[in-house]
């Protein structure tokens, strides 16, 4: 902590704009000189150093982190192959070795980038990502690994995630045979349009029209109004030659309802928009800085009739109608898209704990031996100095931020469980569906879709608060919360507006419900096992006394993996059943009963999240570590008993709060204790590298001050042409400054 | 909705970029020409047109308002008043004037700048606007107002906002005399800082020294690790010349603690950083683009005695200290401060609901005619051409989506009623310290720090779940909601630490009920008229037979202010109550109770929030109109009714949550729908100019789709070197698309 006056100024050096910065590597970053960036990833040439010599005081954070992972009572390595499996696990390596030793795809100015510049920075990368993996033979499967740890929707993204998947599973034969090869080539760019501006949850709204001339064998497709801009679709705005189009059908005056077209919407030759189509961006918007979503009119555009995508639905050159088989037949992909924004929640919050649950570790604020009577570096530092000041408190030692912390992470391990479920679900489907049997998709589709909205939003609210749980410095973009928060938000709003899905979920149960009593009146209640998992717990609310049980625990000791998800299935069961009650005697009508049928579908989910971990501890049990299996036993109770306590009075009667919710808190403090020591081993097994986190406060090494030091060295309103004294001196400060006292204009 | 072919693309035109924008004005926009710009105001030339004649289909959004409007059971301009106050809103046309004619404070372009920009932008806008205010002779009270509506902390907003208040707090007449002058004419521009990188709710732990030396007079101010580096100070890192500094005052050897000092640290001269201090800004964050929040480290850097600030604690020149009055006597202006930021929640929160309820009027999604029954545009609405579909219900008419907005009203009227009251408190405790009289001091220091942090959560919260309630437009930063919610974040981090601060408050009330129970134990209860208004309710808490107490309510129509009141101050007294008994019995320390502590703040300052609303009301019977006082008592039950639904399991057992709640949730419907018709009202009443809102979709007219696409025209990538073909295209896309198909590279 010596230095010597003037080192200060001598500090800041003046660097050869060739030199690359150093990447952020998971692997540490070593010494503190290898922080220091060489220069600022653009034409400017002066760069500003941590100052010689300067450490932070107190504890360093490497050693808190080594001290807090020489805690853990299981093995990290375990846990993570039981998240990832080991060929994941091996295919990131691959990717993160390419990213990390490319510096084209540094993420060292990302946050000092205008959106024009992000936005160009991410056709640059995606294109070599396109080549890379072209040159290597690597598929899809790889390129989703670049999307997730560049970790920035680029003009490509939807070509990927939608343009391509839509070809596959609604292009006839011979349309596959033509589109996919171009598009997997990049020969084209596309996307996938339906969204308009005046519509978005009301699909049959939509108002772009499609109109069959069967004169000249096109369609032609229009925008009646201004309401009918296309509006949102990711890649639209500037990038795509090509666009899945959602439109009207209109044969003969009659309008069909909505069909897809894909229809060419830039030119080949020169990317000029087509005749009769006017584009662009709409925007800039709270996340999403790289990706141009976009508008986009039609004034009478004709497209070949071949061009209506035609797997299910046709419409042959006389004009007549073809029916799809069935209109069910989509839903397929929908199941899979919830499974993946449900697997998707449960990273992003995992996200977020790794980056609190590590810095928490880190910063020490305030001294209380109490909370630090575990922590061997607080009980043993001895200042440097007569004048440095004693060892402070570790803010993960504080239980308030315990709770906030470890709650969070049980949330994770929960929704995981479920993400995989879930997918096993729409892999049975899909077997299913190819025999012909679509029995089992109602529910399906009613839970994924009320799960869709129940993760989404309890990882928004977790990522949030994790983010305010890391003090001041969690406002910073270097901390990474900022943009990968704002870029999660829309998960709440696409895919089906979380609040619209609750109606379907409920509306499946209220009808499945229905059936059983019907089923108990007539005496022909089906066995329990012929149930599916998720409705079995209605056949119990069909029953004479089942709103007179009560909850069998009357001591800590009794709150058991069985018992709690008992007080959860009684919740969503009476529920189910009083609207049920409330719709047939009429005392509540359907739009009316819009709160309920939002709880309705929250504790039918809720239910559905213990359910599938309570499977899952089940299977780890045969194949895990006795010492995994207890860590994952703890968070199962964590979670499910913080949800209780946190909407206590929805459980009651059954459950009867003046004498369980006492027992319930007594519970989950203890649970905390437990799972203390274990805090950051269970964000550790995630995995996140240090380049997907880009994290000044996640670092794997905890060096925290130190890189948020070197991040400030990059600000552009500190360099280049604003070194040493910022350009809006001169026209601005100056002027008032040097102003005669008591002067007037 | 006619148009011809070709329209589209002659409407792109290019303009004259000496052409100014047309603002946006709160008297409505009239036509949707005036909407288009007529450049982007920068250098390029070519801007994209709202395709001729093109208009939104349905019922337009200014005859929805229109209608909405005309259903409001009181008079906007009545409740206008009482909310601002005649000078208020007086003053803030005179400074509206100004900023809607002088286009050189158009937001038009602001979410299309980078950092940078914004940054130069505000210091131009801060500049002009002191200039303007020199000119006409406006005090800094104007200056507050111009701060309000620009909507865009800059350079300069801590000079107002804390540079200049401290000095007049802190500085004693000689010192007052010196640096006043200065600091109201800018020629100097200060900050204030305090924290630092290692150190923030721990201010006893700054790092950053103040040596005195008796030899040359001076103090020299020193940074001895790298933790210690000054962060987060607004205005530091590239604007100020100088800078309040708080640092350890170290004496003879000896640590005083901490102290303020005035440090110059930029040249007056030139604006560089004088000898010893590295300086610059640390990085871009998730709000608060323009304002340059910075870092500052010093090597040795010597300034004269007279600059430390010596109102209170002196330093005499031959090194003896002087040791302050009373250590209190600061805490007024934290009162001060903390009231601000109760009523700025107010505010914000209004903010966000006055656009989601417009917009929620505006649009329309599905048709629901039960939702719609009153809706008679719905009712009446007759297609203007055979193919463009029917009327859609609008999503206001949604009772979740009503439950969402009037709730959140409802919780922007309480909390500037508490607002309110705590500025009164503030006035009277700065007579009562004047007096010096600090007996006042401790509860409302208390009460405040607790206010402080239920409502910046609350207002978040509520500011969050409104932008969602407008779906996919909410995203949009023209919607306004990302930059405004990004800027309000911090108030749950700064001027305390929300969690932090419940520890104050719960601290006071453990301290104040031992207090009453020792008296009577002693028989020696004072009257409840003799304690203060907020501890009341804490003497029926050491009463026999409290706990044995249970609510009074068997109907909804005993659910009156009274009875509504009482339930949050028996849940109160009850957490206080029972904390203090495990304390002092030791089954729990302070540091293990923490989420008690936590919940007991809130619970206390619910209470106060409900008190000073009800006084409120007994207040307007006296002096509004009886619709207005209806208006006002709902919002009263509703606010408090949904805080107890929300929160049910901790009114228990004094509330019998199986009988209780339906009650509850009855009486919320109840209200939602007595106070659909006010909805738009509630919300105007707030009186915010679309000049300050800065809003797409909270347009007083409605216009909100014609805004849209305006607002898309001017986006950076539609325009320029970008349009027509974005720049991206010759480098990335191109060599892709026309790559030979199956080729490798």
């Amino acid at each position: 902590m010596s230095h010597s006056k003037g080192d200060r100024h001598a500090a800041v050096v003046e660097v050869n704009s060739s030199t690359t910065p150093s990447p952020i590597t998971s692997a540490g970053a070593g010494t503190g000189d290898s922080l220091v960036p060489q220069v600022a990833s653009s034409k400017k040439n002066v760069a500003w150093n941590n100052p010689t010599g300067l450490t932070p005081a107190g504890p360093q954070g490497s050693e808190s982190l080594a001290r807090e992972r020489a805690r853990a009572t299981f093995d990290v390595k375990e846990l993570t192959l039981l998240l990832h499996g080991e060929k994941a696990l091996e295919d990131d390596r691959k990717v993160l070795e390419v990213l990390e030793n490319n510096p084209a795809f540094s993420k060292a100015d990302i946050y000092n980038q205008s959106r024009t510049e992000r936005y160009m920075s991410a056709a640059a990368r995606g294109k070599l990502m396109h080549d890379i993996c072209k040159e290597k033979g690597w598929g899809d499967d790889m390129i989703w690994r670049f999307f997730v740890m560049m970790d920035e929707p680029g003009p490509y993204f939807l070509h990927y995630s939608m343009f391509k998947p839509t070809l596959i599973g609604q292009c006839d034969d011979q349309q596959k045979a033509k589109w996919l090869p171009l598009a997997d080539n990049m020969n084209i760019i596309g996307c996938y349009s339906q969204t308009e501006l005046g519509h978005g949850s009301n699909v049959q709204g939509l108002e772009t029209t499609a109109t069959y001339i069967p004169e000249t064998q096109e369609f032609e497709i229009h925008s009646p109004s201004l309401t009918a801009s296309k509006w949102w679709a990711g890649g639209l705005g500037r990038t795509s030659t090509h666009a899945i189009v959602v439109a009207r059908l209109i044969l003969a005056g009659k309008d069909i309802g909505t069909h897809t077209f894909i229809v060419q919407i830039r030119s080949l030759e020169d990317h000029k928009p087509l005749r009769g189509i006017t584009i662009g961006d709409i925007g800039s918007k709270y996340g999403y800085q790289a990706i141009d979503n976009g508008f986009m009119l039609f004034d009478h555009v004709r497209i070949p009739r071949e061009n209506m995508l035609m797997r299910y639905a046709r419409v042959e050159a006389d004009g007549s109608y073809v029916r799809p088989p069935s209109s069910k037949l989509s839903y397929g992909t929908m199941v899979y898209v919830r499974a993946s924004i449900v697997s998707n929640a449960a990273k992003n919050l995992a996200r977020a704990a790794t980056i609190a649950t590590r810095y928490s570790a880190v910063r020490r604020q305030f001294t209380n031996a109490e909370a630090s009577k575990d922590d061997t570096i607080f009980n043993s530092f001895e200042p440097s100095s007569p004048s440095a000041r004693g060892p402070e408190t570790a803010v993960i030692d504080y239980p308030m931020q315990q709770a906030r912390l470890l709650t969070r992470i049980s949330q994770a391990y929960a929704l995981s469980f479920t993400g995989q479920a879930m997918m096993t679900a729409y892999e049975n489907l899909q077997v299913d569906l190819a025999a012909g049997n679509i029995s089992a998709l109602p529910e399906v589709h009613a839970t994924s879709s009320g799960l869709k909205g129940l993760t989404t939003d309890m990882a928004c609210a977790a990522m949030e608060d994790l983010r305010r749980s890391c003090g001041g410095h969690g406002y910073l973009n270097n901390s990474s919360f900022p943009a990968f928060i704002a870029d999660y938000l829309p998960n709440v709003t696409y895919e089906g507006d979380n609040y619209l899905l609750t109606q379907q979920t409920t509306r499946f149960l209220i009808k499945a419900f229905g059936q059983l009593q019907k089923a108990a009146a007539a005496n022909k209640l089906p066995a329990a096992s012929k149930l599916t998992q998720s409705t079995r717990y209605l056949l119990e609310a069909t029953k004479p006394g089942f709103f007179s049980e009560r909850w069998g625990v009357t001591t800590q000791a009794d709150l058991s993996v069985g018992t709690i998800t008992k007080a959860f299935a009684h919740r969503a069961g009476s529920m189910v059943a009083n609207l049920a009650s409330d719709l047939a005697r009429k005392t509540q009508t359907w739009t009316g009963a819009q709160l309920d049928i939002y709880a309705i579908s929250k504790a039918h989910c809720q239910l559905v999240v213990l359910e599938n971990f309570a499977i899952a501890l089940v299977d780890l049990q045969k194949t895990a570590s006795p010492a995994l299996v207890a860590v994952m036993h703890r968070l199962f109770k964590l979670y499910a008993l913080d949800q209780m306590q946190q909407d206590i009075g929805s459980f009651a009667p059954y459950v009867d709060v003046p004498t369980h919710l006492p027992l319930i808190r007594a519970a989950v403090r203890e649970i905390l204790a437990e799972l203390r020591p274990d805090a950051v081993a269970l964000v550790d097994a995630w995995n996140f590298s240090d380049y997907l986190l880009n994290s000044t406060l996640g670092r794997y090494d905890g060096k925290v001050y130190e890189a948020l030091v070197e991040s400030a060295g990059r600000e552009p309103l500190n360099i280049g042409e604003n070194f040493e004294v910022v350009s809006a001196y001169k026209p601005y400060f100056q002027p008032m400054l040097k102003a005669p006292l008591k002067s007037k204009l």
